[in-house]
C-alpha cells in the first residue's frame, strides 16, 4: 500500500485516470454499432481492414527525441530496455505511414486501409477534451489522382449517413491547399519562408476573427478581445488582397466559386492546378449525386490547410445544440482529412501520394445524443429470482431454456434472502420480467411472472395506457410454458412502448 | 530527422515495435467475428458491456512506484504532469477492481459485467510472446454464491463453442484454493507463513517436474534438468502426502475424485468447503448438461491457485498440433479465471466477492488457425478498371450501382495507363471480378468482364473441374446488366469453389 505524508499505510484511490474515461452499457454498444455502420461503409468501397499496435517508437511517430525536461511533449511516452523511446499513438495516420513504409512491397498498390481505435493525446484535460478517443479512418496509399479524393468526400457522406444523420443535416466541405499556394505566389512576398508561414498562421484564425480580422492581422495588427495588440504580418493591402479573396470566394453557385478562385490565383500554375482539381472533385461528386450542399467547394475550410499538400475535406454537422452557456450553436466539425504526399517519404525517400479522412467517432456520438436527446439504454436481461438456495439446477434450467430461445437471462447470483432485493435489482437491470418459483409454486407446476416494464410505466407515471392498466403485474403460468409466456410478457411490453 | 552516430541526418526506420505486431485484413477481421461471437454469449447470459480506458494510475493497478532503476517493471508506465505515475493496463481485472470501487452505489448488484480489448504485458519479446495482446472477460462482482462460479465454467463452454472449437475438443478444468488450504493446514507446518509461501511455489512446478518432482521438491530437493541442484522445501514424506494426495486425486468417477480430496484435507473445515464448492459446481454443471468431459473436477490444475483465493478454472484445448519442433503436443490453455473475493477490498476496505474468467483471443484465434490449417481471405472488391481518364465520372457510376446492389466494388485509384497493372492489382486484392470499358465498349453500350476467380483457378493448377474450363475468362455484357452480370459470375465461383 501507498504511504501518505504522516507516513501511514493509505488504500490507493478509485478514480478513473484525469482526462479518461469509463464507458458503461449502452455507451460501449453505441460506439460499438456506429463503428460497424461506418466500416462496413469502408469495406463497400473496397477498404481493406488493419490494426497496428497502439504503441510506436517515437522516431517512427516523427517526433524528436523527447528532451529531459519534458519528456512527454504532445504524446504519452518512455524508454524501453534497449534506451529507445517509445509512445503511444496520436492518430492513425502515422501507424499507417510507418507499415506503408515497411510493407510496401508487399501491399497492392494503391493501398486502400480503414483502420479504428483509440488514440492518445498527452494534453491538458478539460471539459470535453479527453485524452483517449476513439477515431476511424480510410486512406488510399499510392493514388496520385484526384479522384480518390473525390471518393473520400463521397464516401464521407455515406459514412455520415450510415452512423445515423440525416442528409441535410451535414456538408461535406472542400478546400485545396494548392490554391492558396498559388495565391502565396501572387503576392510578391519578400521574404518568402517566414512571410509564406505567417499568412499560414493567420489564416488559421479565420473561424476566429473573420475576413475583416484577417484583413487586420495581414497587415499593420489587431486589438483582439482580450485587449491586447496583436502584430500583424505587415504587408500592404494590395498583397493580403488575393488571400481575402481565396478566403471569401465562395459563391451560391459552385461554377462562380471557382472563377472566383481563378481570379484569386491570377495565372498561378499550381493554383490553377489546384482549382482544377476542386473543379474535378465538384463534377465528380455532381455526377454521382453528392454534389450542391452534400458536397461542397468552399475556400472558407482552412483547418488542415498548413499540414496537407493537396484537396483538404471536412464534415460539418450543420444542426443547432445548446452550448454550455445555453445558445445555440451548430454543432460543428465530426470529420477531416485530406491529400499528404510527402508522409511516407520521411521513412523511404519516395514521394507516395495519399488521401485520407479521420472520423471522430465519439465527437459523431455526442452529436446524435445532443440530437436524439439521451442514450438509448441496453436491454436488460429476464432475471430468474432464487427463492430456494437447494433450486439452484432447476433455476439455471429455466434460464438456459430462455436463452436457448434465444432470450438474454440470468439467474439472481446475490445474497438471495430477500425477493424485494432481488426485484430491485432486476429493475435496476432494465429486466422486461422476473420470473419466481418457490417450493408452493413447484408443487404446482407453475411459476409466477412479473412484469417489470408494466411496473415501472406506472411507477414513472407516465402512463394512461389502457391496455398496461387492464394487465396484471404478475402472473400464474405452467411451468412447461415459461418461455412461451415470457416472449408473450416481452412482447407486450414492446407494444406498449 | 534523428541523427546516427556519425553525425549524420538519417531517416526513421519503418519497423512494428520490438514485441508488437501488426494485423492485416482477414486477420482483423477474424479476430472482430470472436469478439462478436463470445461477447454474444455472455451477453446472453446477462452481463453488460464496460470500457475503460487503456491507462490506470500506477497506484490503481496495485503496483508500488517504480524505482528509479526500473521505472517500467511488468507494465508500460510513465510519469504524468503532476508527477504522478500512469501506465498501460496489464489486465481486464484490476481497471474492473477500480470501476466496481469507484462507481459501486450506482452499479447493480452483483455487478455482471464483459467487457474486451488490447493488454500490455512489457516482457522481453519472445517467439509467440507479444507486449498487446487481447483479451474478453467476464465477471459477476458481489456474488458470493460458487452459482456464480458454475456459471462462468459452463459460460467458457458455450464461450468455446461459438468461437468455433467443437465439443470435445476443449475441457473446462476447475480446482479450489479453498481445498488447498485445507491440505496445508492438516501437514503441521512449523514455519507457517515462510513454508506456505515455498508449498505454493513448488505446486507451481506440478505442471513441469510431476508428482514425483513435486515430492522431491518438498523434500531434500531436487536435480534439475540443467544439472543444477533445487533445495528442496525440507518438509518429511509424511507431511508431503496431502499435497500430493491433492494434486493426484482426481479419477475417472468424479464422485471418487471428490472422495480423494476428503481423505486428502482429513477433517480441515475449509477444506470441507471446499470440496462442497467443487461438488456443488459439479453437480449444476451436470444438471445442465455440461458434466463429464466438459466441466472438470481436476486438482491438477495448479495455474492461479496462489492468485485466487476459491474455485479455479482453466479451459484447455485437447486436440493435438506440431509444435515448432515438429512433436504433437496438446494445444493447451485459452483461458483461465477463478474466485478473488479480495480485489476490490485494497481500494474499499470492504470484502466483495468476485469471480470471473478472461479469454485469451489471440491463442484462441491461433488455435483455429493450427487446426483449419491457415487463415480465410478477405473476400475482394469488384474493380472497375480505368481505360480513358476523360471518363471518371462514368466508372464511379457502375461502382456506385455494384455497391447500391450489396456488391464491394472500387475504382482502380493508381496510375491507369496500363491495363496489365490494373488486372493484377485486382488480382493481388482477390477481386472475383474485373470490369473493362474502353470507348469502343462505350460506344457498344457494353463492358467487359473478366473472370478473376476463373483466371486464378486455372493459373494454380488446383482445378479439373469442366466446369470452369467451359467457362470463358473474359464476355461482353450490354452496360445496362453490369449488376446482374457480376452478380451472375460471382455466384458461378463461389459454386465452382
Amino acid at each position: 500500500m501507498a504511504k501518505d505524508k504522516s507516513g501511514k499505510q493509505r488504500r490507493p484511490r478509485a478514480e478513473t485516470p484525469r482526462g479518461f474515461q469509463d464507458y458503461f452499457g449502452a455507451e460501449v454498444t453505441a460506439r460499438a454499432d456506429m463503428l460497424r455502420q461506418i466500416t462496413d461503409v469502408y469495406r463497400a468501397y473496397g477498404f481493406d481492414p488493419l490494426e497496428t499496435s497502439a504503441v510506436e517508437t517515437v522516431e517512427a511517430l516523427g517526433k524528436f527525441l523527447p528532451d529531459v525536461d519534458r519528456p512527454n511533449a504532445g504524446v504519452f511516452a518512455w524508454q524501453d530496455e534497449d534506451e529507445s523511446w517509445m509512445a503511444l499513438r496520436y492518430d492513425l495516420t502515422a501507424p499507417l505511414a510507418r507499415v506503408y513504409a515497411q510493407f510496401r512491397n508487399d501491399l497492392p498498390s494503391p493501398y486502400r486501409r480503414y483502420t479504428f481505435g483509440p488514440v492518445w493525446r498527452n494534453e491538458k484535460p478539460g471539459p470535453g477534451r479527453f485524452r483517449q478517443f476513439y477515431q476511424c479512418d480510410a486512406d488510399t496509399v499510392g493514388a496520385p489522382s484526384v479522384a480518390a479524393d473525390a471518393e473520400i468526400c463521397t464516401m464521407l457522406a455515406d459514412c455520415l449517413e450510415a452512423g445515423g444523420i440525416a442528409r441535410g443535416d451535414y456538408v461535406v466541405r472542400v478546400n485545396n491547399r494548392k490554391v492558396l499556394n498559388g495565391v502565396l505566389d501572387t503576392m510578391g512576398l519578400t521574404d518568402e519562408a517566414a512571410q509564406r508561414d505567417a499568412v499560414l498562421r493567420t489564416i488559421d484564425k479565420f473561424d476566429k476573427v473573420g475576413a475583416a480580422g484577417v484583413k487586420q492581422l495581414l497587415g499593420k495588427g489587431r486589438l483582439d478581445a482580450s485587449g491586447a495588440y496583436i502584430d500583424g504580418v505587415g504587408l500592404s493591402d494590395d498583397q493580403a488582397a488575393p488571400v481575402l479573396a481565396f478566403l471569401t470566394s465562395r459563391a451560391d453557385d459552385p461554377a462562380k466559386t471557382l472563377a472566383n478562385l481563378r481570379d484569386a490565383i491570377s495565372g498561378s500554375i499550381i493554383g490553377a492546378e489546384g482549382v482544377d482539381e476542386l473543379e474535378t472533385i465538384a463534377t465528380l461528386a455532381d455526377a454521382q449525386g453528392y454534389g450542391g450542399d452534400r458536397v461542397l467547394i468552399d475556400p472558407s475550410v482552412v483547418r488542415g490547410l498548413g499540414y496537407y499538400t493537396g484537396p483538404v475535406y471536412e464534415a460539418e454537422l450543420t444542426f443547432e445544440i445548446m452550448d454550455e452557456k445555453g445558445r445555440l450553436r451548430q454543432f460543428g466539425s465530426v470529420a477531416g482529412g485530406g491529400r499528404y504526399d510527402d508522409l511516407v517519404k520521411r521513412f523511404t525517400g519516395q514521394d507516395v501520394p495519399a488521401t485520407g479522412v479521420s472520423i471522430g467517432v465519439d465527437r459523431l456520438l455526442a452529436a446524435l445524443q445532443a440530437q436524439g436527446g439521451g442514450q438509448a439504454q441496453v436491454a436488460g436481461p429476464v432475471v430468474v429470482t432464487v427463492m430456494d438456495k437447494g433450486a439452484l439446477a432447476q433455476y439455471q434450467t429455466m434460464v438456459g431454456e430462455l436463452r436457448a430461445a434465444g432470450i438474454r437471462a440470468e439467474m439472481y447470483m446475490g445474497n438471495p434472502k430477500d425477493l424485494g432485493r432481488q426485484l430491485k435489482y432486476a429493475d435496476q437491470r432494465n429486466s422486461p420480467v422476473a420470473v419466481i418459483e418457490g417450493s408452493q409454486e413447484r408443487d404446482g407446476g407453475v411459476v409466477l411472472l412479473k412484469d417489470l416494464a408494466l411496473g415501472a410505466a406506472l411507477a414513472s407515471n407516465i402512463t394512461t395506457n389502457e391496455e398496461w392498466k387492464a394487465q396484471p403485474a404478475q402472473i400464474s403460468v405452467a411451468r412447461a410454458d415459461l418461455v412461451l409466456e415470457v416472449r408473450k410478457m416481452m412482447a407486450r411490453a414492446r407494444n406498449a412502448d
